[in-house]
């Protein structure tokens, strides 16, 4: 559930397009008032809101936007105005670029996304870099990463509930295999949680769990090489738990000393519309904190205000 | 250039159903009047006619026509009827369920169609099998062939003119060392030609032969394994000259003593509405016949009229 507050009635794109220009001009910026205004608008108002503006002053709105504001609220907000589908592109090709085995946005957009939305990252990827996006991947890794994330990025896994049960028991079967030879760059292995789809996937991983005793990342821990079984095990969890994954990403984000602002932006922003009520109830559970408190004890400012104005706080 | 010759006014779907209607019934099925209907309606006026039949008859159109006709003309008019994405579906889920490394329609479904195209076959086989085309090839097949093949049906490539020069040059460099080494089922080569856009390979294979000699299909002729560099060639010629491999599997299709009549069918139903015409020249060219005689001289009966009819012989 998304944690996105919209006010009724929600003023016209074009009200929101003058508001905003107010809020750009005149002595200093009104970081204040852009807040309030798209901090509480759907995916679909914010595009409204774009192109009205764009329109109405012939400049583009995100230019400005990013004119306007500095660092990580610049960050937080310039993610956040994009269409969902052309942000996930872009955190791809940042991925991509400085690509590092740590790096979790290309499987967290290929796994805790549905398969079209997915299909229209791909779509947005070639519109922006005009290159594809499992092109880009093939091109920048190597070896069993590059075997992992170009067939995770590149599958259009089947969405409907049909769970064959034979078929979890066989696959199961063949994934403690892989794992007993410390295969885990095993061909069967990345086929079997590339192309799969959710329903079946969670079946088979049950059943490994009945047959074997641990859940399957449980057997994959504590092994190498460990960047990529760390990178397998992110599969399966945005695969099986994406909500209590983002609230560990959040947890271990927050809790650095400093803060990993990144990540911090990039969960926030990727989630607020989805299923960030989960990922809040998640993340208290764990720490017996509230996502709140978290993150205004680590943050500040406009930045501060911004984040917590899309994890739903109410309007002061 | 398409083949198909549409009469105007075209009659509207319900007259059409009508007709078909008329055909089906009464003393023995017409299949004149289904070969003058459905042989010169476009893939749109087909599906309106479908919908249109389905609703007057409550009945199942493309049922009621396999069971009028018979052998080769109801494969014919039975595929001729599906839309082009459904049609892709059913043969690709054909091809993996009798899979041998002859086959050709997976490789034709992923080179010789856009990627749009590509991508709307795929959500058709999402609905008609409950499973994802690059799942089901992964399960059906191994090894080298099925590194290529759920790469290619999973690609979607970029389809913009814009070449890198560059890149040509150190790709093909790339596939030639590929070849010297005769490493077939080298990643670096299936990550080339599975993942970049038609247009960049095109450059990749014209600096080929301009620096070694030869086109590379030339190089991947007499070398072992057999059946899996054939399948290599096939993909290269569905990307750069769609038209002159076609009309090879035509003419490859009627020499053959009693006519490979599957290979004839799925060519000419699925390029009908294309390239057909081009084909047509390209097999002319080579064989100085024309398609139209070579066809009519190896079918006969309603088959024969239902092929030429789609290669665009006028109505008699």
């Amino acid at each position: 559930m998304s944690t996105i507050i919209v006010p009724t009635p929600t003023p016209t794109p074009v009200e929101d397009s003058e508001s905003l220009r107010k809020a750009f001009e005149g002595w200093g910026t009104n970081e204040k008032l852009i807040i309030e205004i798209l901090g509480h608008r759907t995916a679909a108002q914010r595009r409204a809101i774009r192109q009205a503006y764009t329109q109405l002053y012939e400049e583009d709105f995100l230019k400005r936007l990013q004119s306007e504001l500095t660092r990580e609220f610049e960050r937080a907000l310039f993610l956040w105005s994009l269409d969902p589908p052309e942000r996930d592109a872009l955190l791809a090709h940042e991925s991509i670029k400085k690509w590092s085995p740590k790096n979790r946005s290309l499987i967290e957009i290929s796994c805790a996304r549905s398969s079209s939305e997915l299909w229209l990252v791909r779509q947005a990827y070639h519109v922006r870099y005009k290159k594809s996006l499992e092109e880009d991947i093939a091109s920048h890794t190597q070896g069993d990463f590059r075997k992992l994330l170009v067939q995770l990025v590149s599958s259009y896994r089947y969405e409907g509930p049909e769970v064959d049960m034979r078929l979890a028991k066989s696959e199961a079967k063949q994934l403690h295999e892989a794992i007993e030879d410390k295969a885990f760059g095993n061909e069967e292995f990345i086929r079997i949680i590339t192309t799969r789809s959710k329903a079946q996937l969670n079946a088979t991983f049950n059943n490994y769990k009945d047959e074997y005793g641990h859940h399957i990342n449980k057997d994959l821990k504590n092994e190498k090489p460990e960047e990529f079984l760390e990178s397998l095990r992110v599969v399966i969890k945005c695969i099986c738990f994406p909500e209590r994954y983002f609230a560990k990403v959040l947890r271990l984000a927050i809790d650095k000393l400093g803060t990993e602002e990144e990540a911090l932006i990039r969960v926030v922003v990727t989630r607020a519309e989805t299923d960030m009520n989960n990922i809040k109830e998640e993340y208290h559970k764990r720490t017996s904190k509230t996502l709140e408190h978290a993150i205004a004890a680590d943050t500040s400012g406009y930045y501060e205000e911004f984040l917590l104005t899309l994890i739903g706080k109410e309007q002061s």
